[in-house]
């Protein structure tokens, strides 16, 4: 099993990524690639749905993109110029390869296929309706609700009905689907998760980074708006509709922090950039004096660079990755077990040894990691580690399609900094303010009022009812795991 | 399939690594972590044998030390307190699992078991003889020839009879061997190929890098000496014998350039910073006016921050490597095969448009992905692409256990300095001079009679005889290749 | 991939078998042993569903029941004291788990699992009512129209629901419903397909045939009859409901001539007995001089014995069936495509040559095994050859769960005997005649109006409406396949 | 897994067949089928090698030859006009895959390919001075020890060679060897095991049974005889050579009672006919009045034929084997442990019901079985059953290449027949007698000087010398486990 991240168990894990193409020849294929570049979004579990003018194929498979949708014999059975698909985090078993996305159904008025990033914070609810009404359901995805809305509206178009099925719904959705007459995207009112759109050619992409498009070559045109529905006719026609009241928006502030790859753009702003400006800030705020600035690779490289180039302070690597991370070695007998970090990790001993270290990661969640490569420098003979966090404490849970622990998990739900220096077993530590997160974004400070982000697990300022989670009687962080099962 | 470098097609590929322990508690389990930390060396078979007491118990497979030596039930069945291992390059079919070493034999006075890092020049030579004299092979297997020349031999003793054997053989070999009487650690007269001995507590180590006994935790004693055999007694007794005429080492300069993960420490010198001295001196060398130092990842990242320290340009990471390059993505349909390079490393567009910036990487083979990685910067937007490389050209092949393309297919072999900017279509190239890697290696230059490494790679002073290669009577590099098949 | 028997080509094959344990402790394990004794039923899927008090546990799996169902970790994975299970026919690619049985639903009452054996001959309408009502299917299976069914039932009880359902569909099913409230067991009202209950101490148990009451050590009871819902509940109260207006039964007599393992009592005639005497009826009605009576293996032996016994021509082996026809051997190349035949079935030479044979086999289908029997007995050196069949000429496709070829395949509805002499190159052929097998099973004659039996495949006579083949305007026959498609 | 018979582990099992093609198109296709006719005579593992006119091509695999020797892929890797085949028992792990024949050795005069059905008496002997002497093996296998005695060999043509090797070796033996210069085909000076030899066209054809010749369209042409070499040359010249002392062939008999198939001739005998002339044999030495004789299905059918035309007693089938025995059921859960046997066999009820049964079967090994069976009969109700063996009892171990149980656990050295009668429960039992044996195979008697044949497991009388049991002390019987591991 390959994971994105060294130390994955401590960080938060983006849940889903989607991409789509339409009217482009090879359409699965470039969907294959697109998905491939989006694999830090979903590791587990991987789908694609192609629609060749007659009928729709569907191919979904546990694990990686890279070989599962590389096989000629897989693309060749998705035909046509028209495709969607997904990449997830998904249970085991029978039941999971029915969730993994795009979700199909034959409706009255033909197939429908969806793929979904977000997490619609009412489904359970929905879903008790539904089911109370006769419908059946294929899966345990908070997604198929939508489908089933859609089969039951009393509308009469199927853009009615999906738009009556959307204002049904709670929480975070970029979606994209697909049906006999053209691609539909769109992005929920707050546009909490990403989509952008692109060009290659005569073809029309949808995809939740841009670095997608750049692997398949096509053109960033713009970014899906919060509350747009973009529709591609199987002729090329576009057009665009806004059926939400109008609201502003509130995208999710942690894609630029962690679960961005830093060669995307994001509304405009280069994610490396700003993980740059946030290392800066984080030199301006906490500043001290050190040998060395060591990144914990690979995540913390680009707010690292932006601390030394502030600070004066040379950047090294003072960690070192192994190239197969990747591949979790599970470490067998209790004779070796501890030796886990090293397996991944090592420390540049060499260079550490008497050294004052700046050790910069982008964020800390159950504090497990950190506490080990504290210990790690130490070991190697450094005479001072100072971590430096370049994100404010994660202290709540999301509910928007993000795999966050339940919130007594959270190291800063349960302590304040100092009480978190001593854990760590830092010299010092400093999180970078909410405020200087904005301001590394651009703006002069959070407003208090109109956030210009969801910043809901560093502030527990929540955008949206959380119908789930309030029917759940008790204070919503304790039952945060079930939430999550659904999404 | 996982791949170490990114780019791999066009590096050079050490052929093995190897790992012993004796006399320590769950051996095997230490053997396997150990592994793991060499899997750079060789990714496509692993094998661990162990002894315990009465008998020898030997597990090999086809791909990575993840997945095939992490099981509790394969690590159960190799009991006993010593065992030592492989990781490899091989070739595919029935005939490969034959080839996984360690390679093992019931001689008259025993088991015996050999794990090898390196190449036997002669031992297509010695292979015929001995059929001849009625042996028979069970492997292609250079390394092989060993077994035979011990199980033939005239002597009484088995120490003789191995000592006999070597004698025979040509070349490069670190050997790590093991008997019913204890294990035997040594390295060819030249000592071309590295092998340390470290400490565990009452086990004694051995490793092809101080990396592999950092990932166990276990101490570096010393290196294993040129021409040295170190043996452990099933007691713990250690022994020291050099049965060879004394000869001044060459040990293989490319571990400093690639070979060697950055966190070893090699003959008391750390590959990280020999590395970053390298592109200090070629910063001396080829200094150029440049906005940006950017690495291609990862094998270019320590040059690359030597060259901006030296120089004052700033170290940017200008291309963000996919966190999945280790699993290959095999694009389907030929529409989309040119988006190849792109998978696994994309331009950070932002950083790079409208600027001068000097690329660096660790060598060039074939040259066909520094052309793509250039050519990525230029369709970033960059003003300028200077690369500079962090060793001399590689011209020729190598026959002690590295996997080089035959010499026709090197880019430094056909063309010069000129030719080859032309071919890349870089607005300038530089190597490192042979004099400037010495430096970087704290020599005042290469001398002229005993260079202290080797470096046939780059120079084509070859230090050992090359007999198989001398009886395929053309020019040896065009036959390369038949070379490494026997390798 | 195994075949039941050895020429399966050319044989109708039943497309399901049942099994169900109620309040029965390690209810899966019975059932998977109660499967496996009817894996002549349904070779290509198996699946399994059991309750524990408070959850469903599923496992599905292409494939035979041995492989898949005697794995501890399945069987212990499937909890609880009911369970029920199901082998099946089906087709292949991802669409082909979701149609294994027992299909599952979550209604509002709570899961409902059902497993059937037959086929319901309105399904493609009732399925496009539901679906233009909103319901969404997970399966191209005829069986769930019955979940959607229940699920959008106007009726308060789940009994009365399922009972509404019941009364919408026709055709053939035998079916084993399992709820939280307990299990049902249920036959159509014409009891096209068998339905038999037993008991095992405290335990209930439903099976297609009795040989699977044998296996698991199981007394027979009786069986379910034609148009009655049986219900245990999960305190192990029994009850018995016939919902539908009274009608003549009409079992498949094809279960007598070839389906039903020999072992089977069906109506309390043992099976062997009335293919022996089918055989003996086939003597006196079509005798013939002769000096061995030879069976082709393994479903033509008991009508053989039975034929021998009334004509005193001794039975011999003369066709020795392979061991291993199990597995079917794909021939590779060209050059040996023709010896398919021999590969399973060989002549015993030394016993044929010089010899006048009576060959008996159940039926005839296409005629193509019949042909290459007859020419592998004329290449051993027979004199004469004499066919013999054990049921009337196949004449009509079967769409109540057969898997019969489309009409314009069968021979005999191409043909008529002298025809089919001559096409399978026999020196005569004789079928017993349609009175003669309803002698054979005790009854003076086929009764012209009120026939005992569903004979549809002689005579054409279809005991129920044919709604989707109806809508499909050309005769029934030509689309035959289609029909089983849904089925 | 699938087995031959279905309560194997109560039988005694051959170990090997063979079957090579010499100069026929599609040899390594001829073979697969030859050795898919000799399937029965070993199931756990397969090979072909094959000669191109250039170089040897080999593929082994675990398993049966359907599924593995049926790809077109492998069988395309085997190309040339001469191949070889082998069917094996084996043990499992990884050494099994190199025990599993043809093996294979280059030697200086070229590849030598061999594939041997029978066991070398004297091969730990002779492996141990051939270690002495410096030899490495690479299997456990007795075979190696031939071709290591080739490659050492003193003699100077490969014909030399190999006859200097057979003249060291003792026991049995049945080879096909293939060398660049041709194949050939022998057996051991007393003909222990079988060998025959067919034509194709212009190809040779060599099997260990005639039926392996009719399934590929051969015609039989004669057997190898005892202690002779047919060599096929490349140019398809044939020659004979007897390099022997002329001494009586002792073949084993126990090919007719069990291991050959029934359609089979061996030595100009169908071993259908001898089987059935055994059963009339037990008839007129040991009748019973009865109802019914009853086959223990399937190796008992031919016996009971002729049990039946003897006695008048009518054949019926009272015992039903699953069409599914192949595949092992293995029974999840101690609750279903005791079902069985069910599984393989069911009691026709109906049948057998109040009725006295003979039953025939082949042999009794352990007598497991025998009883198991005896009580299904008393379960089902039979008023009597009178057990019928169509051999005397098994009281001595075979040392040629049959697994046979050691001699501790076969009921018969054990018992007399009174004992096994208890043991059984049935009402009566007999064996045949030797005497009666051989005269079933048209002899008057058994001689007491030369008896025609190998029948050592009935009489302890083995006509080789047994050098590997007379070296392990205690008496050969208690040992015979070791035996086989080595065979």
């Amino acid at each position: 099993m390959l994971t994105t991240h060294p130390f994955d168990d401590d960080k938060l894990r983006e849940e889903c990524g989607i991409f789509g193409v339409s009217n482009g020849e090879g359409a699965a294929a470039l969907v294959a690639l697109g998905l491939h570049a989006l694999q830090h979004r979903g590791q587990e579990a991987a789908g694609i749905t192609s629609w060749d003018g007659h009928q729709f194929h569907t191919h979904r498979a546990m694990g990686h993109v890279a070989g599962n949708f590389d096989r000629d014999d897989v693309i060749r059975s998705l035909s046509g110029t028209t495709a969607c698909g997904h990449v997830r985090y998904s249970t085991t078993g029978e039941t999971a390869i029915r969730n993994v996305q795009p979700l199909y159904a034959e409706l009255a008025s033909g197939g429908f296929a969806v793929a979904h990033n977000g997490n619609i914070s009412n489904a359970m609810r929905l879903r008790r309706d539904l089911v109370r009404r006769g419908a059946i359901f294929q899966s345990t995805s908070d997604t198929e609700v939508i489908l089933h809305l859609v089969a039951t509206s009393q509308y009469r178009t199927l853009i009615d009905r999906f738009i009556d099925a959307l204002k049904q719904v709670e929480g975070a959705y970029s979606l994209i689907v697909m049906t006999p007459e053209g691609m539909i995207a769109c992005r929920d009112p707050l546009g909490i998760r990403p989509l952008v759109m692109g060009k290659l050619g005569d073809a029309v992409i949808f995809a939740s980074e841009t670095v997608a498009l750049d692997v398949v070559g096509a053109d960033y045109v713009r970014d899906v708006e919060p509350g747009e529905l973009v529709i591609v006719k199987g002729n090329g026609e576009l057009s665009s509709h806004k059926p939400f009241a109008p609201q502003a928006a509130r995208p999710c502030i942690f894609e630029y922090v962690y679960f961005s790859r830093p060669d995307s753009i994001s509304d405009n702003r280069s994610v490396y950039s700003v993980r740059k400006a946030i290392g800066a800030q984080l030199a301006i705020e906490s500043p001290v004096e050190a040998d060395l600035v060591v990144p914990v690779p690979d995540s913390g490289v680009p707010a690292a660079i932006g601390y030394a180039q502030q600070s004066g302070i040379p950047f090294e690597l003072g960690i070192i990755r192994s190239h197969y991370v990747g591949r979790t070695f599970i470490q067998p007998g209790d004779k070796v077990r501890h030796l886990g970090v090293k397996l991944k990790h090592n420390a540049n001993r060499d260079l550490i040894a008497g050294k004052r270290i700046v050790l910069i990661d982008d964020s800390i969640v159950r504090g497990t990691t950190s506490l080990k490569i504290v210990q790690m420098m130490h070991e190697a003979g450094a005479k001072e580690v100072h971590m430096r966090i370049a994100s404010p404490p994660t202290r709540h849970s999301c509910f928007y399609g993000v795999d966050t622990p339940e919130r007594a998990k959270l190291l800063a739900a349960k302590m304040d900094v100092g009480g978190m220096t001593d854990f760590i077993h830092a010299d010092s530590l400093a999180f970078v303010s909410i405020d200087g997160l904005y301001k590394a974004l651009g703006e002069a400070k959070r407003a208090d009022i109109h956030p210009k982000y969801c910043d809901a697990c560093f502030t527990g300022d929540y955008p949206t009812m959380l119908t789930d989670q309030d029917e759940l009687a008790p204070p919503p962080d304790q039952l945060a795991l079930l939430a999550e099962k659904v999404g």
